[in-house]
């Protein structure tokens, strides 16, 4: 009935990806029940006589059947071919196993167009997601370019949705290192190069990592695709940080299917005035995402617990640095251009003249004070 | 033996908050055993015979005996005075008794310097804490002052530290506002007004608010008294608020004091690019402070749970609005200018057309699509 080898479970998969829309749990039931041909079968034989089935198959065979007409899955294969792209199915090598987390909602295949082998099946640790808004501004691009370069130079792959904005500033921060690719993930076929300002990004990124959609080429990025793809974004990598996010952007779908499938959720904050940050501070507030500000966070953010720590920034706080009490208030005791004896500044301390004897002993190891005369002075700082 | 009478408890007080260092928790422990007077009789009589005494108590002793000599309370009560001031203590009226939360490490009295009465024991909700940075930025200093002056219309008192940057923003922002009064509790007396540059904004603090100490006029704010003087901050307050701080900025033991007493912390982020919100962004990000980005969000931190509630901002996130999955997909799947007919704008959706049908009479409902001819259209939003 179809113009095409069924029985060819690659090619059953990619008429899949084009018959059920992204994240349809129902189709994703009967392919893994069935097999992605024998589910193709079904759907064959089925398309004519659906009254007869139960009603969720029967709204399933509805739904699927009308784009069964003049489906030929190798016309889109070719023009994959055509861009230099080849399927990644579970069935071959390099699917990403990190998918199979979503279940009846993991994609039939991927079209994956890259000029170099990309890898997407990416271990535990080595991707991180940096999404954001694309109403976004010069303080978050700035920072998702920072931390998607120094990630990527530490050779883990940065993975975007292509979008304008933080999405753009990821994958070029990420162009930018000499370490691992990026991918950007498409809501529409890889043969659209979509939006059109970022052609020429998606091009880079298709030259030396890669451009990976769920969907065939010739496919609208509708809508529920950009949010579709989003769970997809949030499956394949290790970690997903949200760069700049205003309260009702897509980028925080993104962080919902992450925090769904288990992996971290970071947010970068920013000033209390700019509404493209108020999405993260919204999260980091509600405990749905760690609050992330150096590129090192993000890095821990990505890597199981322990494999990395980001280093804490200075020592521990307090303005005493090194000093206890006792040494504090000996040392606030001495006055600040003269010399002062024992009593006084025990006195002035308000500490035993035995305690002020050896917090200055202390003090003058520390070279923060010195003996003048049978007194004590300051050493000036 | 002293040129006053120590069987006055009132003066008493005053007396230990001129012998003993803020915070002394051996000094507290014997005054709450053997209350002030008791306390001081037993100090004068134990200053000549300490080396009887077990080491706690004979440590104490020889740290406060030598400040008995030439002690005359009557001197400082006296300047208190003459600056309209008055001794607030646990024996007369007008006891902040959040401050008995600090047990033995509770101020002996508070000087205070009012022109206008100002209540100091405030109810549970009615009073904040904001403090930060003496190295802030406009950002910061701006949102400091914008917070208080809401917080303070709102009447809330808001206590800082009278210090420069953050704290004498807050001051300005509650003194702006025409609600409650603003407290400054300093380090050194209250004759001392620290810093010099903030000479002019202590004065009017004074005026409709309060500046307080525990210690008596002409005592220097030395540096171990500032961070001990931080206790009395959060201890006062029913929560605090770090609007600015650099990793070891003292701001942070402000907090560090508030979490030891049971009183909320929140922290306002920052651009992660500065310095000066290093600190907020640490403690937001290890869980000890809630982050903070408005004032209805902060009062909510002073406020006991439920009282206030700050309003969320926006609605749920989402780019479907108010759309459901298939709603969204019909509607994407209209074409932008021309009209369509139910079958073609189904298979385009993925959907069977009894589903198209029903949503787009949700779609038409709502106002997004019309009927034109026999087919559907958008309505141009």
């Amino acid at each position: 009935m179809l113009p095409f080898d069924v029985g060819d479970p690659v090619r059953a998969r990619a008429a899949w990806s084009r018959i059920a829309e992204p994240g349809d749990e129902h189709a994703g039931a009967v392919v893994r029940e069935l097999g992605p041909s024998g589910a193709l079968d079904w759907l064959c034989s089925s398309a004519a006589r659906a009254s007869g089935l139960a009603p969720p198959l029967r709204q399933l065979v509805e739904r699927l059947a009308p784009r069964l007409d003049g489906l030929d899955i190798r016309r889109e294969l070719e023009v994959l071919q055509r861009l230099g792209g080849h399927l990644v199915t579970p069935e071959g090598e390099g699917w990403p196993t990190a998918l199979d987390d979503l279940s009846v909602r993991a994609p039939f295949a991927l079209w994956v167009r890259a000029a170099a082998p990309c890898p997407l099946d990416l271990p535990r640790g080595r991707s991180l997601a940096i999404v954001g808004s694309r109403a976004s501004t010069r303080y978050g691009e700035t920072i998702a370019a920072e931390f998607a370069f120094a990630l990527a130079e530490e050779g883990l792959t940065v993975v975007s949705g292509g979008a304008y904005g933080i999405d753009a500033a990821a994958h070029r921060g990420a162009l930018a290192a000499r370490g691992a690719p990026t991918i950007a993930l498409l809501a529409g076929g890889v043969d659209r190069l979509y939006p059109a300002g970022n052609e020429a990004l998606l091009l880079q990124v298709a030259q030396t990592g890669a451009l990976v959609a769920e969907v065939p080429p010739g496919s609208v990025p509708g809508r529920h695709r950009f949010l579709a793809r989003n769970r997809l974004i949030a499956a394949l990598t290790s970690g997903t940080l949200v760069v700049e996010a205003a309260r009702r952007s897509g980028a925080l779908s993104t962080a919902n299917h992450a925090s769904d499938l288990l992996r971290p959720v970071g947010a970068v904050p920013g000033p209390v005035t700019s509404a493209a940050s108020s999405g993260c501070h919204w999260m980091i507030r509600e405990g749905q995402a760690v609050c992330v500000t150096t590129s090192a966070e993000a890095r821990e953010l990505a890597a199981p617990a322990g494999e990395f720590a980001a280093p804490l920034p200075g020592g521990p706080p307090g303005l005493l640095d090194d000093l206890d009490p006792v040494q504090a208030r000996v040392l606030d005791a001495l006055p600040l251009r003269a010399a002062a004896h024992v009593p006084s500044v025990a006195r002035a301390a308000g500490v035993s003249e035995a305690d002020a004897r050896s917090a200055l002993g202390l003090l003058e190891l520390a070279g923060r004070v010195r003996r003048r005369g049978d007194g004590w002075a300051r050493v000036a700082s």
